[in-house]
């Protein structure tokens, strides 16, 4: 059975696996605070050169989008997210959990764009206090389309933000699939000037685990560590985590990983569109997302794990993501897959 | 300057206040345990005669949304709204500071239909502890346009809940309003059997303060009383709340209130309809939603108080609210203005 | 039966219930933001010459100390408070639904103290991001035992609060009454100066229900009604609570009333001391706590309605209040059944 | 220098970091439903052969104690902790910040007794509504102070709780240690019928992360996962959690872990008395509190990391821990340490 399904479904690449044997049986101070984690936050600091930012570690995203937005809003504050994203989806309200509404906007190929977000805040307005106050805009990218913000979108962005008094949040699960991308013109350091906060996800990166929280805007940066703790989200073994993003930043295994399975997957979506594949969005990075009939997708589902996205009438759409582990051979087998299942 | 902005905008019926006045050296047993207010619950079990429900007072509607949904649902439970829902929109985000998501579903005229209750549990059932868990439907009757529930809308919302375990609640903030409508064919002993909760609006019907919560549900009985504590919503002289709804209910006021209002709104929408103002939408009760010009709304503007409920390019929707304190000559002063007005 | 149980047990002062009276028929904006509101806002202020407040009206203690603190504080902040103090006991973990923790200190007399805070605060910087931050001190002024602060004490705590970068926040359910005692040597204007945040409460004082919360600290002005709005703390009718501080402060009717209680108050305490009843608690204000035997507890409580605050093995503590409302000649048989009492 | 700081100091037993390694490239599905969990939890449903229960792997114990009392306990009900549980102290305010307060009752030797618990409920009975509804009893085994609960007094808070309608639920941080020490006379499996819910730590015995949830009140047992989701407890790479446990169970590591660690403090503690070092408590388990001067506190703490406990005047309380990882000659030079530092 090929894997396509996801792109946290192995373990970590050898690095990570390695200084994990290698100090195993050091005394390592507790909850973060130790040499390793120091040593990673180096790393990224030397991604973003121009500004002194805060760096700290988080076990997972959902913990990590609960954490930053708790600490950023006031309680009477919302944040605003598109209609597919991550928050507003698949993270069982843990905004809402912290107190926080979403306010859905409608997406635009998996992103937000500075008019719906001007619409929404001046509707707000008109009721003023009988509204949660916007204060926030969350966007993911790259998207959960795969599609990816250009430099001109983010910067769109980040001046609307400023007009409006609205904090930026990137949520980057998957932010080294965007770097990486033919469409992206913009670096962390960019990045880390258009957002008061982001996040380098590992866990769907090549780590165990881990997302590294990014706060830029100095007026949210103080005491942040009172809020992972009351959140859970201080690990005994914090090194841990610092581990996990030394291994992708020593050797510059996140660029790599990234790049490796964007290739793959835009490899796989160009073979897509020359068998004539439908395709539900046009992804540019490591998750491509066909339109197969149902007997396409028998056909599939015996020979390939991947998931389904959506289920109309007599179609699927499917997605197949790539990650640092996916090998060149899987991908051809799963293309003559595609060519057979083709002429269903 | 005429009156129609709302109906919550002068103080009480002479029936409060008399009652007010006569009591007001009595030493009467604190918290809402006192004979005033186990008199109101009496009055207010004489509407139901089928059930044994309990009766709770509340100063206001979005202490008593807040209350309830928190009281019912379980941390990782939503509740489904449509989008016009009053705790969708002008709660200041109440319910999720509560912790819990209010999941907005497309309205029709105002409403709730079991489609689309349907397809959202469907849908969220499909990806199972990664959403939240909708277990509750919230919907206002009257609703927020001033459309009424029929009987068969009713009885179709309480076979969908059935069908998926989910609880149904009533804003009833308008519930006399609707009960009064023409076109309204249940009682209040008929909604206590399709609701698991739902409550009767003073405030908004000749009360100076006040909603009546009746729950039906033995389930989400016990302990009502602790959430009432802890949010804040247990007065120290919780026997104002009993002599509101002594007021309302112990000479029929409340049911004269609405009528009263539902009356002569009925006759300002059949009067704009023949000076052929279009409807926003058609209303069953208290409310009307009039479409004027720019030149209609100065004019209408500086001779009555009324407020704008949506702008669009060239036309505004407005709303007249009557209530139990509306005037029959205010009224015709009122169409007069129209008269006027409809021929700029 | 003689009625001692408790300070809002009756009605209102007739100037209340004479303006409700008059306006009842008024057209009236809505949510706190019309004329009577801004009167009483007004008269408050006249008594706080010194300093430009923000004056907001909240129905009742519990939701008004949630909504204080629930505004001040961030999801990492704690609430310092005496055991006694009435956020810590008796409102139902009210602020820890709302995510912070009450933080209990030993009471001195029913007060916080500058030594116990700044231990509190040292114990927590030790283990730092492992606790909850100190970040706000409560107390009530009187105190849950009838006790006063000294001028001299509250300057000690204004200054540790200085010192240590907290906030301090009054409740002043019982504020008049404090201000009247004999022992007080400072005005509303001087506490203004000393706390962040205050209230002066109407509901034990006079009035139907209501407490006013004074903001002096720039700071915590901003967005005040957002979160009024999103706790239900934004009546509809607003200006019922405008009324009754108009009624309050309009003929000094708050100092007057106070006055009325707090002499009754003293007096009952001198007889007990004369007829040499053991006193739980010297009070300052109109609560007075004698320890009785049980057989006088049998014989007082057949004649008098009060409340138990203690029991112990064979004595109980019991408390007497008095009001705006109570009549010298109460007092004068309560006194009587007291003698008679002592002989038991 | 020796390290004797905590348990938690160093990585993992090799039997976890060989099934990291073994398996690192296989495909496991995500979110912990995936065959090596599976595994875990059937070796701990070996240890409980007795009863029907659910298990779930968290990362933390903070995570862990916040999502099961969340889960448990309705909004206006809170949890007994004694003073010096862990989340009364050092989790800053996690439990609050889920809504519920931590009643904190005074600790004998670091254990909870039902003669307090049953004053507290009796306490928060007499006001009922007035206080939160007291509903479950929180306890560490071993506590805080090394200390371990025995038979008798466990089945006498099961009693009590069993009286007053109360959960029980048991923190087990530190469980391996407290059923490997020698005053310790039962076993998981009886655990699992006293307690409703506990939880079988592996962050400090020896794995490098995780704690085992066992629920074993079927009230309690239903949408657990719905609550891990929400609280960011729900790891995307879940397996990793059930690789820490099947390395503890798979061949008693969890069991000889701790044993080895309980009696090398075992005999660190006897030395100490030996020695006449006052011990602050004494301990059944893997931490020892001696008191010890300026001096000597200044002469160790160039040789050893350790941990402060409690300072007073001219003496510390100081903590070793020992380990799963702690070598015999370390522990020997300590006690040659601690030789030299009694005679200064």
């Amino acid at each position: 059975m090929l894997f396509f399904r996801n792109d946290y479904g192995q373990g970590c690449i050898e690095d990570i696996l390695n200084i994990l044997k290698d100090i195993n049986y050091e005394n390592i101070t507790g909850y973060g605070q130790d040499e390793y984690c120091q040593k990673a936050i180096s790393l990224i600091k030397q991604q973003i050169p121009d500004l002194d930012v805060d760096v700290h570690f988080i076990v997972g995203g959902t913990l990590t989008n609960q954490t930053i937005i708790k600490h950023v809003l006031k309680p009477y504050e919302g944040v605003i997210a598109c209609d597919t994203g991550h928050i507003a989806t698949h993270e069982t309200g843990s905004i809402e959990a912290t107190g926080h509404k979403v306010i859905m906007l409608p997406n635009n190929n998996g992103k937000l764009t500075s008019d719906v977000i001007r619409k929404c805040f001046n509707d707000h307005m008109l009721t003023y206090e009988h509204m949660v106050y916007p204060k926030m805009v969350y966007i993911s990218n790259a998207t959960e389309f795969g599609t990816v913000y250009t430099r001109e979108e983010l910067m769109d962005l980040r001046h609307i933000c400023d007009e409006l008094g609205l904090y930026l949040m990137m949520d980057g699960a998957r932010l080294a699939q965007a770097l990486m991308s033919p469409i992206c013109d913009y670096t962390i350091n960019d990045l880390a000037k258009w957002c008061d906060v982001f996040y380098i996800g590992g866990t769907k990166n090549g780590a165990l685990m881990g997302e590294a929280v990014v706060i830029t805007n100095p007026e949210i940066k103080p005491f942040f560590r009172f809020n992972l703790k009351q959140n859970g989200a201080m690990m005994a073994k914090g090194w841990l985590l610092g581990v996990q993003f030394i291994g992708l930043f020593e050797n510059d295994n996140y660029f790599k990983n990234a790049k490796h399975a964007d290739e793959l997957s835009s490899h796989i979506q160009d073979e897509l569109v020359r068998m004539k594949y439908p395709l539900y969005m046009k992804s540019d990075t490591n998750q491509v997302f066909p339109v197969v009939s149902k007997k396409q997708y028998e056909y599939l589902s015996e020979r390939v794990d991947f998931e389904i996205w959506d289920q109309r009438e007599d179609m699927l759409v499917i997605r197949f993501a790539t990650s640092w582990c996916t090998k060149k051979e899987d991908v051809d087998q799963l293309i003559q897959y595609l060519e057979q299942a083709s002429e269903l």
